[in-house]
């Protein structure tokens, strides 16, 4: 029986990296891409639908990076930071930024900026932030370019926890999956 | 006689000179901007209207800028390449990239691709292309985004020109009102 369990565990494991190997190289590599067609995922994170319109592990651009992230109602990024230039574009719903310090030994206190469709705000390099959707009922739709792909988030727990604190995560969510299967190959 | 309108023309001038610096100067340097308050211009191109959302000369970015463009009906890019990663968002409309050679010594007959509402494209390094809105009728409206602002544009007369004969603009339209300004202070 124990056999059969381990096979079974096998298998699975078998056909998950089939299945990954399968997104990473079944992308459209058509010059002009559809975005409508380019896959989406929450990442295990309830309430975010993101898509890589152009990126660095998916698509093998250099310098920049394009998402196009969804956030349901009530949903937010962690706090977070990283050292490449950020520039948000809002497509559609409102919410609240927030930004700390990086000059401090921690985030403290963050200013809070009101966002909203038709707005833009660039993070400065470093600088940690989060992004809220503060609606009871509306999706905000964020398109957001970054640098220096792909991204090196570093994640905060509160805004008290000193920068050094912060845990690094990388390859972040949208680019682990890709990222491991170049790496096996 | 002549000293009157030696005189105008100093004013006229000098009138010009304080325009250029209060546009420079009286920029909205929120955190948060509403794109719809920033100042577009045609820049002397019939049928384009061009917003700099995030920019190197205009809000400091040292690694991406952000632009929205919108081309009239039958309106065109010039033939030109630039050293920089560009990505594209269609976001209304449709038209053609045209994509040339940067390997030949000329960009030769392009290729063609069409373009249309919610598709997205990147342009390789320093690969010589055009963006018509091949339309009769309808605006092209794009999302561009730029690595290693500000951009320096090489523009060619033909596909046949060869790329050492290709005519650097710099700074480019946008960025050329508020560069100079800056190296006048």
């Amino acid at each position: 029986m124990g056999g059969i369990v381990e096979h079974a565990r096998l298998c699975f494991l078998f056909l998950s990296v089939v299945a990954a190997f399968a997104q990473c190289f079944n992308r459209d590599t058509s010059f002009v891409r559809n975005i409508s067609n380019i896959p989406q995922s929450n990442f295990g994170r309830g309430g975010l639908a993101h898509i890589t319109i152009a990126g660095a592990v998916s698509h093998g651009m250099k310098e920049i990076e394009v998402w196009l992230q969804t956030f349901a109602a009530g949903t937010h990024t962690p706090i977070h930071r990283h050292s490449c230039e950020e520039t948000f574009v809002v497509l559609k719903g409102k919410g609240t930024v927030l930004l700390g310090s990086s000059s401090l030994k921690y985030p403290g206190t963050p200013a809070k900026f009101p966002i909203y469709s038709n707005s833009t705000f660039s993070v400065p390099v470093n600088d940690p932030h989060q992004v809220w959707n503060t609606d009871e009922h509306e999706d905000l739709q964020l398109l957001v370019v970054i640098s220096r792909p792909p991204v090196k988030v570093f994640i905060y727990e509160d805004w008290d926890m000193p920068h050094t604190a912060a845990k690094l995560k990388f390859p972040f969510d949208w680019d682990e999956e890709c990222f491991h299967v170049k790496d096996e190959l």
